[in-house]
């Protein structure tokens, strides 16, 4: 086992956030540029969160299909708006085969150009709307400075791509997958968010407008951890995607797109995880439960296994995620230390006493030992599974409010984000100058437009820059 | 609905597979070179191909986990017969992010070289072996002919990486596999195989020993669907992984890689299908069962989609994967005929006097109809649903058996080879110059050397085309 020290989250955060990813061993870097390799650890937290994701998808009736990785420049070109937005990052295919290419071959950053090519071969008729596809892939976003997870030349994601016969078809669908990415947050990864609209200049290149899930960090800046993008017609106009309405007219789909990538399992380290290493919330914990029997003499060895198989088997059998820990010629603090830093959620301690008292000690990654009876034991440990994962929530929740600001003011606002962060919700006039200037003074941008539910309830009457009408609150944070 | 007549397989049968997949929508052409889009339905059975081999991978002890997509060219090469292999098949990315770029990466055609890469930083000790990963992931690998699923620029597979203390353990894991792929093919895909090892010159570039599984298609020529290396210590050598054994020397580690990929849907629709279009096992069917409503007057409408809702409930309650289709407007014989093309194993129709009748009629795609009584019908279902599973598996065994001749010598071999095809076993005397000799006059290839169970009684004495001495059993056929 590699020792290896994690540096307090206080002292930098940068650098515990990469200690923890280490400890865990969630991933690695690799030796070609920007790329990362996701470990086992962390590729089964992502398994857990694809395989949340995609039962919410299908339960709405989408449908999952795959497209090429490689995508004709010349594709790319045909929404302005797009290729401006992605046409820096791309990563270009020149020769294949051992032969020069004649028109280079971008691979993908996003799959919306290749998509709307097949939706216009697809696409004859009302009856054909709405298509809601999802397709989980890997593309590439040539990065100049790259952090595991968060920001990675490679990444993996799901991206949505659906056509609807009207804009409020279109409307609708981007708000329920908004919906679905912030229960997904919620109640799978215990990250409160916000949602609402990007303000134009941090909006998805080619969309009409930008929704997003937004969430705070320990360190007090947001994390942009999902998109829901309403497309308008610009896809379909670039790609001549027309259907022939119910009264025989025709016209362009309405479109929409959206994502979520393996930059959650960061948002997910960052919302939990402490000096000990990853705090993993249960419900997306490839371990959930690890066993570590404990014993001095040879006799007593067969008993305690035989014991800790017998747990094993009765939590299997009631469906949840448990490992024992056999390994011999290590000490259990050894073991403890190892499985705290891969954020195992629940260790179960089961000694020669505990067996004989039929029981097991139950200690909480996230604080708290006590004796729990072997009858009915599977039944503790899902109730302690539930209430940990709520507990996470609710202390990420108390966090984030502890750290939000409402009705700033200019002086607050630049004290704020040149201090110690988190969210300033102010009055906004709707100029991209203030906006400018608000990032020039402060690296903060604006993360949302909250939707309802997040706004404060004195509205806001004047721009939190500079004085003038507010047409609308916005809240500030710097961001990932 | 688009009517797209099928060509019978009879007449040709390269433009039958094609309408086959049109019919089902399972995939389409792109517009780009080579690459395939995936739709739904074709993708639904992929997914269900993924579930069931990575139950088994977890079940046998490997962890998936993901490498990036871009490898160093100089990568490449440093294994000399895997470069040699791989390179002229290559896509390459020279530019990234606006600049050209000082090495160039190239596009996974298989990623054994990035991983030895990282398993020389995470392997120490005997006490990291064995190591079982695999990852699912997308490859690329310039072709010059493409046909949909069965040979595409790009494709979907999963890729397992090994290593282990031995080679004794390596082998053991080489052929573990292969008896996983064996078993997948057999009780998922309903599709017998031969194992077997490869010759040198049909072997994997960079290892010691291949082993595949191989299928017999409907036109009498092999598919290899499977593959599972004994890599030896090549490319532990070329990428300097050494590990500490228990003695305290240093050892180079044994490896292995096998994969199967979305080739197996192109295996799995010519092993079954038929004129009318796809023939899906139920195990591999994203839809198991339709169920189309009859009525004619409108107050039979409303009883009949009660009852068809009533039946869905109950077999989806049974896990039986069932979709009722609603469409009005649309006659039943267009919906069977629908339903047929897309290979759903079982239609239930449900009609007033069926429900007078308390029944249904169950039709079977692979033939018969008959009522079937609405009380029990999940058990019904869920049994009949097991019988075309093992019809399809009888009927597939019993036609590679058909087409399977032993003992062959030179006339027969080149009379089959070169007439209607199929599995021919014969004796070999290990020689290249046969081998080649033997392709040059028939097109066929040595498919396997074949396991001992699908080895002949009488072993051949002597080579079916030198006539001397012969080392070992062969199997030939024309090969997709």
């Amino acid at each position: 086992m590699a020792e290896q020290g994690i540096t307090p989250r206080d002292q930098d955060f940068s650098a515990w956030y990469n200690d923890v990813i280490m400890r865990a061993e969630l991933a690695d870097y690799s030796p070609v540029r920007g790329c990362m390799v996701i470990r086992p650890n962390g590729y089964g937290i992502w398994e857990l969160m694809q395989s949340g994701l995609d039962g919410m998808f299908k339960e709405t009736g989408h449908q999952n299909a795959y497209f090429p990785l490689l995508i004709p420049q010349s594709f790319l070109e045909k929404e302005a708006d797009h290729v401006e937005g992605f046409a820096p990052e791309t990563a270009v295919v020149t020769h294949g085969g051992g032969k020069e290419l004649e028109e280079p071959l971008v691979v993908r950053p996003t799959s919306e150009t290749i998509i709307y090519a097949m939706f216009g071969k697809w696409i004859q008729s009302y009856r054909d709307l709405p298509l809601l596809l999802n397709q989980w892939a890997n593309v590439v976003r040539w990065e100049m400075r790259t952090r595991l997870f968060l920001r990675t030349t490679e990444f993996l994601w799901q991206e949505g791509h659906t056509a609807h016969a009207t804009d409020e078809d279109a409307q609708t669908e981007t708000l329920l997958i908004l919906g679905l990415y912030r229960k997904f947050a919620e109640e799978w990864m215990a990250m409160p968010v916000l949602t609402g609209a990007k303000t134009d200049s941090e909006k998805f290149a080619g969309a009409s407008r930008t929704y997003a899930i937004e969430a705070l960090m320990q360190d007090n800046k947001a994390l942009q951890a999902g998109t829901s993008h309403h497309l308008g017609q610009n896809f379909a106009k670039a790609f001549d995607v027309q259907y022939q309405t119910a009264s025989g007219e025709r016209d362009f789909v309405w479109s929409t797109s959206w994502g979520v990538s393996t930059r959650l399992v960061g948002g997910l380290i960052m919302t939990h995880s402490d000096d000990k290493g990853l705090v993993c919330p249960p419900k997306l914990a490839p371990i959930q439960v690890v066993i570590v029997p404990i014993w001095r003499k040879d006799e007593e060895r067969d008993s305690v296994f035989s014991a800790a198989g017998e747990v094993e088997a009765d939590l299997k059998a009631s469906g949840i995620r448990v490992k024992s820990d056999l390994r011999e010629g290590m000490k259990p603090g050894a073991k403890y230390y190892e499985w705290e830093g891969r954020g195992v959620p629940i260790r179960l301690e089961i000694g020669p006493r505990d067996i004989a008292d039929k029981q097991v000690m139950l200690a909480r990654r996230t604080g708290g030992k006590d004796p729990a009876p072997l009858a009915g034991l599977a039944e503790t440990v899902q109730g302690a599974l539930e209430e940990i994962q709520q507990h996470l929530f609710s202390a990420a929740l108390a966090r984030r409010e502890a750290r939000t600001r409402r009705g700033v003011e200019k002086d607050e606002l630049v004290e704020m984000m040149n201090g110690d962060g988190g969210f300033a919700y102010g009055g906004f006039c709707g100029k991209e100058d203030c906006e400018n200037a608000i990032k020039d003074a402060t690296k903060a941008t604006i993360r949302v437009l909250p939707d309802e539910e997040f706004q404060s309830k004195e509205t806001p009457k004047k721009c939190a820059w500079c004085g003038e009408t507010s047409q609308v609150e916005a809240v500030w944070a710097k961001a990932y």
